[in-house]
C-alpha cells in the first residue's frame, strides 16, 4: 500500500488509545480524562439562544462564514475576554478558532520549518508535543519549579537556541495545575521581545478560578507584538461546540488566517453565535460563580483524599483552578507499569506522566489526575483506593 | 518580526481577496463566489432536530465527542450516502470531516512529503491547489476534455511521473461544471491500484443533479484501496454548518483521525447530529426535490443568457448539475484585465480563470460564473450586460 509521508509517520494515537482502552472498562474509576463536568453544561441558556438566533438570522448562520471568523464573536471576545484582561487589541488582532488545539496548530505551522527550535514547560500538554514533532520542531524543555517556568533558565535557552517559539499553559497548568505569577509573566513577554521569540500563551483554564487571585495573561505585557494568547470555550461553555479564539499581532492573524482557509475554511457559524451571544446577555460571569463551586468541591475532595491516603514519599500540586493534581511518586518508579496494575487490582485509572516530557523517561515516575469528571464521594473513594494501591506497590 | 516559516509564505489569501474586495459593491451583480442559494436552507427541519437532540442528549452532545466522528453520522452517512452508491465500506472506514477542504487538507498531509508529485485536472479547484503547495508538492496537470480527465494522458503521467495522489472532483467541477462518465472513473479506479496512487475523489456537488443521469462515484470502482471519497454537507443542508465525510481504506482513516487529533481535536457533536438525523429521518430525498429545482432555473437562465448575448467566439460547459459554468474566451484574451473593466463599466463581476491552472496562464482566457447565488431575472439581466460588455471589449 502506499506510503504515508515521512513527517506523520510518527503522528498516532495509539499510545493514548492504548490507555484509554485500557480504561474503558465502565466500572473502572478514571482519573484520566480532561473533560470538564456535565453538570456544568449550561444547557437552557444555548438553547434559548440557538432558538432567537434561528430565529433572527437563519441564512447567515447557515452560509459559508468568513475565516477570521463569525464577526459577532469576534467583538464580544474582544470586548469581554480580551480587553478585560488589560491586553490593548482591536479587531484586526483577533480570530477565531475551532478549539485552542486548532490555534496552536496553525501559529505552530505558521512559524515553525523543520528543525526550528521550540522551548516548552516540563511537563507540558502532550497533544502540543505530538504537534510540534508532526512538523518537525525540536522540542526543548525548560526548567520549572512550583511558580511555573525559571526565568533564567528561559534565558539561558534563549541565547543558547535561537527558539522561534516557547509554549506556554500559564494558568492552571496541563498537567500540573501550576500557575506561572505575574512577575514571570512580566519576565516571559519581555525576553520574547529581546529574543525574538514568539510567545503562544494557551489559556484554555484561566477562568476555572476556585482560589487566590486572577493573574493578567502573558499578552497583557507584551510590547513588542510577540505573544501569540489562545483562549477557549471547552472548559467555560462546553467542549462539543469546538469554539475557541486567539489574539496576536495582525500579521500573524493574517497568516492564521490564510492558512485556516486551507484546513477548514472556517467554524461552525452557529456555535459562534452560542459563544457571542452567551457573553453579550452577560450569562459569562454568574455561570462561572454557579460551576466553579462544583469543581471546587471536587479538588478539595481529591486534595484531602490524597493528603489522607497517598504514601508520605509522594510528592502533589496543590492547584488554584483548573481541572488537574500532578503527583510525583519517588525516582525509579514507573507510573505507566503501576497503571496497569491499578486498573486490574483496584480499577483505579490515571495518565502516566511520561508523554507529558520531551524525554518520557523524565516522567515516568509522575501522573496525572483529572478532578472534573467525578462526584467528590467517587473521589474520595478513588484517592483511597490509590493511596492504598500506592502504599503496597512502590 | 519574526519570520513566518518557508512553507507557508507563499501562503496567500491576498490575490483572491483583491478579487472580492473588487466586487464587495453592493450594486454590483456578482456571479463570483461559490455559495449555495440561501432559498435552500432547510431552516425548520434543522431547528427541529437541534430541539429534539437537546432535549434527549445534551451531555452527549456537550461534551467532548470522538475524533473519527459522532457516531450516529458516520452510522447514517455509510447507510444513506455510501453503501447506496456502490460502495463497500464499513464505519472503520469512515471518518466525518468539518467539511470536505479539512479531508483534502489531511489526506494530503497523511501522503504527501516535499517534492511529492501530484496529478490535477485542468482546470481545478485552487483551494487544492493552494493547500498542495503549501505541503510542497510539485502539481502536474492531466489533459481534460468535455468528459474531464483524459484517461491516456493520465495513465502516461503515472508512469512518468510516480506521483503519490490524483485529485479529481468527478461531479460538476468547480471550476467547470463537467462531469467524469463511468467508463472513465472505472479507469481511474484500476490505474489508481496499478500505479499505487491514491485518488482523492472530491464530491461535494454530486447531490445537485438537473438533469442526466447518476454517475457511480470512482470509489465504488475501487478494487485496491486506494481511492479517498470526500464529501460535503455544504451543499445540501449547509455551509455554514462546516459538516462533510471520508471513506476510505481503514488505514487511511486511522491516520486521517490522527493528524486531525492535533489539528482540532474533533468536530461540532451538534451539527454533525443535524446532518445524522436529517438523514435518518428520511429529509434527504424529498429536501433535493425540493432545490434542485430553484439551481435548475437558475442554470437555465444562465445558460440562456450566455447563448443569447455572449459573443460567438465564446465557448462555455453545458452542465448537468453543481454551482458553476465555465467560459472560454479566444486565446490572448486577459480575463483578469476583463474583470476590471467589467466591474467599472458594467457592474458584473465573475472569477478569472488563470488560478484554477497549474499555470495561470492556460487559463487567462477563461473565467467562472456561478449561478446559485442570484434568481433567475438577476442571472437574465447579468448575461446580458456581460455579454454586449464582452462584444466590446474582445
Amino acid at each position: 500500500m502506499t506510503e504515508f509521508a515521512k513527517r506523520v509517520r510518527g503522528v498516532s494515537g495509539d499510545a493514548i488509545r492504548e490507555i484509554f482502552a485500557m480504561m474503558a472498562d465502565r466500572e473502572l474509576l478514571s482519573f484520566g480524562g480532561g473533560s470538564p463536568a456535565k453538570e456544568t453544561f449550561p444547557v437552557d441558556e444555548i438553547r434559548a439562544i440557538i432558538d432567537s438566533a434561528l430565529s433572527r438570522n437563519p441564512d447567515g448562520l447557515l452560509q459559508y462564514g468568513m475565516t477570521d471568523g463569525w464577526m459577532p464573536l469576534r467583538e464580544a471576545y474582544l470586548e469581554h475576554l480580551v480587553r478585560g484582561k488589560g491586553v490593548r487589541a482591536d479587531i484586526e488582532n483577533v480570530i477565531t478558532l475551532t478549539g485552542s488545539t486548532q490555534g496552536m496548530s496553525i501559529v505552530a505551522e505558521a512559524f515553525l520549518d523543520p528543525g526550528d527550535k521550540v522551548l516548552v514547560e516540563s511537563p507540558t500538554f502532550l497533544g502540543t508535543l505530538m504537534g510540534l514533532r508532526k512538523l518537525g520542531a525540536d522540542c526543548i524543555p525548560v526548567k520549572g519549579d512550583d511558580r511555573g517556568i525559571v526565568i533564567e533558565d528561559l534565558e539561558d535557552k534563549m541565547k543558547r537556541h535561537r527558539p522561534k517559539i516557547l509554549y506556554v499553559i500559564p494558568t492552571f497548568q496541563n498537567p500540573t495545575g501550576l500557575t506561572i505569577p505575574e512577575d514571570r509573566r512580566k519576565e516571559i513577554a519581555r525576553l520574547a521581545g529581546v529574543y525574538d521569540v514568539i510567545v503562544i500563551e494557551d489559556d484554555p483554564y484561566c477562568e476555572l478560578r476556585y482560589s487566590g487571585t486572577p493573574v493578567p495573561p502573558i499578552k497583557s505585557f507584551d510590547g513588542s507584538g510577540h505573544v501569540v494568547m489562545v483562549n477557549s470555550f471547552s472548559k467555560t461553555i462546553s467542549p462539543g461546540i469546538r469554539v475557541g479564539a486567539m489574539t496576536a499581532d495582525a500579521n500573524i492573524i493574517r497568516k492564521a488566517s490564510d492558512i485556516r482557509q486551507l484546513a477548514d475554511t472556517h467554524g461552525v457559524n452557529l456555535t459562534q453565535e452560542i459563544c457571542a451571544e452567551f457573553l453579550n446577555r452577560g450569562h459569562m460571569p454568574g455561570h462561572l460563580k454557579k460551576i466553579t463551586p462544583i469543581y471546587e468541591e471536587r479538588l478539595a475532595a481529591m486534595l484531602g483524599g490524597i493528603s489522607a491516603h497517598f504514601p508520605e514519599e509522594c510528592r502533589f500540586t496543590r492547584p488554584e483552578g483548573g481541572l488537574f493534581v500532578w503527583v510525583e511518586l519517588p525516582r525509579g518508579t514507573d507510573s505507566a507499569q503501576l497503571l496497569k496494575r491499578s486498573v486490574a487490582e483496584m480499577k483505579v485509572g490515571f495518565i502516566p506522566g511520561g508523554p507529558f516530557f520531551v524525554n518520557p523517561e523524565d516522567g515516568a515516575n509522575c501522573f496525572r489526575l483529572n478532578f472534573s469528571s467525578n462526584p467528590p464521594d467517587r473521589i474520595a473513594d478513588g484517592m483511597e483506593r490509590l493511596g492504598s494501591f500506592l502504599k503496597k506497590a512502590i
